[in-house]
């Protein structure tokens, strides 16, 4: 198992050709999850259901023939269990109960993951189960400031402004927040590998709002601290911030094994900048799976002439869309297997 | 007039003390504007009243003592003159017929700024027979990239699908909007300055969602060509564009005489990467103007800091938000006077 080649790739160690796995591979743009999540009832529901959360973590593993699965579930689930109501309403996105003020921090606590999250971990058991063996899988969390935002504005938002209003104002309550939420995000994620993840990612979806010095001074510390009590899992973690660019010499200083980078540059300049002492996953824009094929190739090839020769695992630079079309992407991972190929 | 701190730190001549001005600086943030857009009726019919574009333009040099004006207009204006029907339902942002293929192109023309813009040619007129002697008055355009974006998406957009799908699948063609949006920039902006406008700025707002190669291969040429056509009117031209974090130094290689840096990166660091050719505009988080006062001061004090010791222009690093509080406006601009002032 040890020889699945995205965990090779993790450590940085010669594979037979560049895997490739999909941010969002288990989601609306293909039918067969539309049709278990219609049977599931509502989003929420179907994060909650064990069977029905392995049964959308597998389809993509026969469909596309990626490398890797990631189990189903939502970055909200261990913030619910932290003691804030959480809704999923058709067509709005999460609506999720606010937490703006340190003194609302008290009625925050850090959730016991088997007692309190204890149907991902019936997922990933589930899913270990049914997986073919050269096929890891990904467990995640948001990362804390991510986490953070959702908890501050109260869903996703554009503009951050209380998020960001806080931190202006009392950096030392945000910090305790973000602190709350490395704690919660450690216990959460070991207890994953312990159920049968292999790997991890920390999606800091939107740490890009962030200017580089308080990517540095408040998102990076919490990040930094989670991968390190994680050290001792001895499983890869993988972080991913959409906008990366400002700052990934500070993404690699986390410890993170590997750094999952969006399209905005290219894999040689992160190579550079990381001094290649982490392996990289990405980083074709998603859009250029709506071109016609011969477009879609040529940005494949692009992206894996870019990459260091060691330690890529391909990707998209962001999660892919609801309405993007299935034959591209299945086109695509073909495409990685056939063009990655090292020589032996 | 040239003696103006605003266009001296253009220039990066000396000045007194760092100048100040607000992107939307004329807004809806101010209890004043929202007074006149009433009378006006509807926004388009604000941008196209002189009078009334005067009057909005005038308002924040008065209330909030900045250091420059900036005629009041929308980006797409000039998009309509080329033949595109454009609306502003309520609430909704810009609707605009959509162009999105080459054989389109041949329904589009360069409009003459006389004939079918005169009315923001008018305005700036106006505006400076109204203006105190010592704050000149910026004129503007989209980047054609930023253009480009509204056209082929048809308004405001957070994906750019059909904008993407167009440059994947047919870059020459795509390339041939950019350049009919340059050539139409480029007539438009020459006839600001010859109606008044003493420093020009192209917003390229949209264009952070390029790689550093497409904005290399796609954004920045046409660019360089405004820029380049633009030298013989002796005007300093500003270049702005969010989530410029991946490309500082190609957008210093169009030639501009200033880049507007949005807040994620230091101005120190984009000195840097600019090797000093370029004044610098920015960048304070334009959250930051949400926190209290004694927060807000350690904000524009740390982008002074950062700033280099000539060619500094203060602003924000986007645009200032609908409800931002204007008395923080006001400290902002008090507090960058006092704390920019340089030794004589």
């Amino acid at each position: 198992m040890t020889d699945a080649r995205f965990l090779l790739a993790c450590r940085r160690q010669p594979v037979d050709t560049v895997p490739v796995w999909i941010m969002r591979q288990a989601g609306r743009y293909l039918p067969q999850y539309r049709e278990t999540r219609a049977r599931a009832g509502d989003f929420l529901s179907l994060c909650k259901t064990p069977d029905l959360a392995c049964e959308v973590t597998l389809q993509p593993i026969d469909i596309l023939k990626v490398d890797a699965a990631i189990i189903f579930s939502d970055i909200l689930i261990p913030v619910e269990a932290m003691g804030l109501a959480l809704a999923f309403n058709e067509g709005e996105g999460p609506r999720l109960q606010t937490v703006r003020h340190r003194d609302d921090l008290a009625s925050l606590h850090i959730p016991d993951p088997a007692d309190e999250t204890g149907f991902v971990l019936e997922a990933i058991r589930q899913v270990r189960k049914n997986l073919p063996p050269n096929v890891p899988l990904i467990g995640f969390s948001g990362a804390p400031f991510t986490l953070a935002s959702y908890i501050v504005e109260g869903g996703t938002s554009r503009r951050f402004r209380h998020l960001l209003g806080w931190l202006y104002e009392d950096p030392g309550g945000f910090s305790d927040l973000l602190n709350l939420l490395a704690d919660t995000v450690i216990v959460y994620l070991k207890a994953q590998v312990e159920a049968g993840a292999q790997a991890l990612q920390l999606f800091d979806t939107w740490a890009g709002v962030l200017s580089r010095r308080l990517y540095r001074e408040m998102a990076m510390p919490a990040t930094a601290r989670i991968v390190s009590a994680l050290k001792g899992t001895g499983v890869p973690v993988i972080l991913y911030v959409n906008g990366c660019s400002p700052f990934l010499e500070e993404m690699a200083a986390t410890g993170a094994d590997v750094i999952s980078v969006d399209w905005r540059v290219s894999l040689t300049e992160a190579e550079h900048r990381t001094r290649g002492a982490v392996a990289l996953q990405g980083n074709m824009d998603p859009m250029a799976l709506y071109a016609p094929t011969k477009a879609l190739r040529k940005e494949a090839v692009r992206v894996l002439e870019q990459a260091p020769s060691a330690g890529h695992i391909f990707n998209l630079g962001h999660g892919i869309q609801p309405d993007a079309p299935v034959e591209a992407v299945q086109a695509l991972v073909e495409m990685v297997h056939k063009e990655g190929r090292r020589e032996p």
